[in-house]
């Protein structure tokens, strides 16, 4: 079990009347992920409305809130449990077998046009094994035709453009990963969270994004920028891109900060500390319930 | 009440050692819209597999089908109560009120770029006021910028290419009104089924794409391509575009002949005959149930 | 010396009032493909009018034309002499050395988008040596990855969409290659025309569109789609890429059906019959005349 | 006559090996814009190749420079003698009555997919009286449009993309007027020069793109960013659009600073100084003169 304790302080300068936001900045709370503490600070005095999808287990914060300067802060600590598996013994699922609710993670999405990417990904990939190692093998792919370039692509830039032009942040390598994982007929979908672990190199820690792919009987962990690792992975939000599952998803004329963010890894109740290390077995932190299907 | 007896019929011919398929050709079944009989017929012999999303209540046929030619039929014969409002009455929901699950319809998605359009959108629509006659002004400006004709799109066509090229079918028309509506925050999501009293000059009856958009407490149906008429619309998906609700999703070699579809109204149990007509009123389809929130 | 006798025959059938037309159907008259006979014919009485790009040797034909039918004809009598040279003995050549008026055909243009493609070019074909050979691997790069698939694109395809979806016709594989190439400083153009030898089982004698690339000091042929024989290219015109040298540019609602098309190869004046055949030479029919710089 | 004196620094640090750069930053030289004066000077001891496109009368200046700094720096002045018709004088040239040399100015470019646009352009604009007026019509929708905000547009932004988003800089206003005037069968070209009087509320003076188009016999003046004066543009490059025109397009790896440009307006031999002025009257700075055609 890793215990990870981290904080995240979010500044805003509201210049309209008054903006609505949503955030995903609250860490997943699940069999695997216990949220053992956590403290939202707001700095305008809102009612805050959460909203759980059960789905996916996110909890949306939204605010509305007005004209003037905004401090939204977080701070929690969470007890990851990994659910580790020998990569070999870890096969895709079928169309016809997999759960109901996963059948969505098939289909193309706003920053993921798997369509488009068929013939390119069923020569590339199409002959392998299929299994974890396939998904690693895309994964690779990714990372290694891609570069990872601070500002190099916006809030427009898809799958596509990132296959063509090869260049990028984690959002582009997760959204080209799991296009291709798609168009392959491999559910996939789009994570955000915070890492412990990060490459300081490429900037100060920031929310960042990466890929979980359905296998066997749950989502696996990914991480197709190579800037993290896996096991230090807090999840917040998931969903089909970053359209759905963005940090913030902001109404209105506001001016924002970068985020300030904290985290590290502390020793458990027992005094007993695990710091996140890179692994060859295959991570999920997802317990495996589905919903029930009629 | 509208009652509408209608069959289906698809015939398809499979190359490959197998394909896959994802059909949405059952009637949604819910307080609105009552399945009172309904017959599946599937030539091959398959285990059907039925999914119900309990979020959109569309019903989800999986076949893994043999190479060969596959028929598939549908008949059924439902009962439409229609929620009727006066529009003056229906105002939009601002973001902080609207209920959490339709929170993802305000996002873009794979063919509703609606991102890109916000400052259109506001510059054009930005100023009316916010209820049912803005989201008639974006279905009309639709209607009049967009030109019908068969075949001048295909499955890579998004509502970004619509606003530019002009031209589509109905489910252009349908991409390019939801993007419309959610640039400026109001959430639409993408239906299919069938509909009674389409207009033949464009061809033969065949299955329909129109949009729902969320006011007041419910989602309300819009017909954007203006060939049909909203009171004869049978529902069977709703998802956030085309990517989630066709009618037929293929995985593998096949190939397809055009469906054929019937369909009628007809009496009710008491001799009463409802023809669907074109309305003034707002309607709706949706009994306003929402899944709990936390 | 190739002499190639052929015939092409044009039917429109013009709704509006009237309509224009740009037609480039003419051999283009050089030292190294001279025109021996050629004819013309109009259905409606017009008066032609013929323009001749120097720069290219590109003649177009300017019709006025009114409503009705129009049938446009044209059968000439070609000799080419092919300018031959071993590929080992053709370099690149360096972008302060090219010629000034060739320097356009480095930059991107309507179809072929060579700014995006820069990385993945450098990637793929960056570390061979310059000259010949290296235009030759990415004449087999979009040969192999590629595939040739009739109506599967249309007037809005380009060299990114083709290299995402891999499918195309002959005018988009000619795109794909010249965007390759820039990406790479190598300058490329696009030449339409006919040709004798084309592959039969694709459909009857039509257009053909195919790529010119500047080594040395001239521009030798290639043939990504890989239906056609070099050799047996009648240049018609030259220029950027499909927008600059389509066979006809329409301006009017006008009704076309399908060109008719025979070539054929005859003996020369001595009785001697020289047949198109595939070959490792590199072959130009450019006399390497440049226009003198200042 | 207005009599322009200027000066442009550039300052470059390149990393490669060496780079290669093309330039257009020499005045045209016309009987419209006679250089009076001019002085290049290069930090670098480089054989700088000058080519002049006699079609355009666009200069360009290509170095091959080593690694290290690279200072390039020009000043000149020049005499531009306007040449001013009213406005209701100046009508439209039919497609079959165009300079053979003009034609390739209605075709789609890199930036400017006016094939797209034909009927959005057609239902706006084409019902309008064919001349100057439409035109005028046209700079006044892209200018009311489109927001001008700078960095707000990158390398690959396109007319389509500025249709959709509205909002860009100089450029894309340029690239936006081209393709609606080309959607429509009006001749439009991309022009890069510096301008006396820029808005400086937007920044230091920098190169400008604006549009120049072909009504009656020549090319006429547009400044559809409207934040500079006609009168005042100094003509450099002109093209199909910014993929031809660049003030600079570099070949390797280069860190660029931003220009330095200074400009004023001075008096004549005589004595007499004319500052740009906003006119009503089309101007343009192209004599006529066209190349003869066969």
């Amino acid at each position: 079990m890793v215990r990870l304790k981290f904080s995240i302080e979010l500044n805003y300068y509201i210049s309209a009347s008054g903006s609505d936001f949503v955030f995903n900045i609250h860490a997943a709370h699940t069999p695997q992920q216990l949220v053992k503490t956590e403290n939202l600070h707001i700095s305008q005095k809102l009612v805050p409305d959460m909203y759980l999808d059960s789905a996916t287990d996110t909890r949306f914060l939204r605010l509305k809130a007005f004209a003037g300067s905004l401090q939204v802060g977080y701070e929690a600590t969470v007890d990851i449990t990994h659910h580790s598996v020998s990569p070999t013994e870890l096969g895709e699922v079928w169309i016809s077998n997999l759960p109901g609710a996963v059948l969505p993670y098939l289909y193309p999405s706003r920053y993921c046009q798997s369509d488009r990417l068929h013939k390119f990904a069923v020569r590339e990939f199409g002959n392998l094994w299929q299994g974890y190692s396939r998904v690693l093998a895309i994964r690779d792919w990714v990372q290694t035709h891609v570069s990872f370039k601070p500002s190099s692509s916006n809030s427009n830039t898809s799958a596509v453009d990132t296959l063509i032009e090869e260049v990028g942040v984690c959002r582009d390598f997760a959204h080209l990963m799991i296009a291709l994982c798609r168009a392959v007929n491999i559910p996939a979908r789009f994570a955000t969270g915070i890492d412990y672990g990060a490459d300081l190199a490429l900037g100060p820690t920031d929310f960042h994004a990466y890929v979980e792919v359905f296998l066997g009987d749950r989502w696996f962990l990914f991480d197709p920028s190579g800037t993290a690792i896996p096991m230090g992975f807090v999840r917040f939000a998931t969903g089909r891109d970053a359209a759905d599952a963005a940090f913030a998803t902001i109404f209105g004329g506001v001016h924002a900060s970068p985020p300030v963010i904290s985290i590290e890894a502390i020793a458990d109740d027992h005094g007993h500390l695990v710091v996140p290390v890179h692994t060859k077995q295959a991570l999920s932190t997802d317990d495996g319930r589905r919903p029930a299907t009629t």
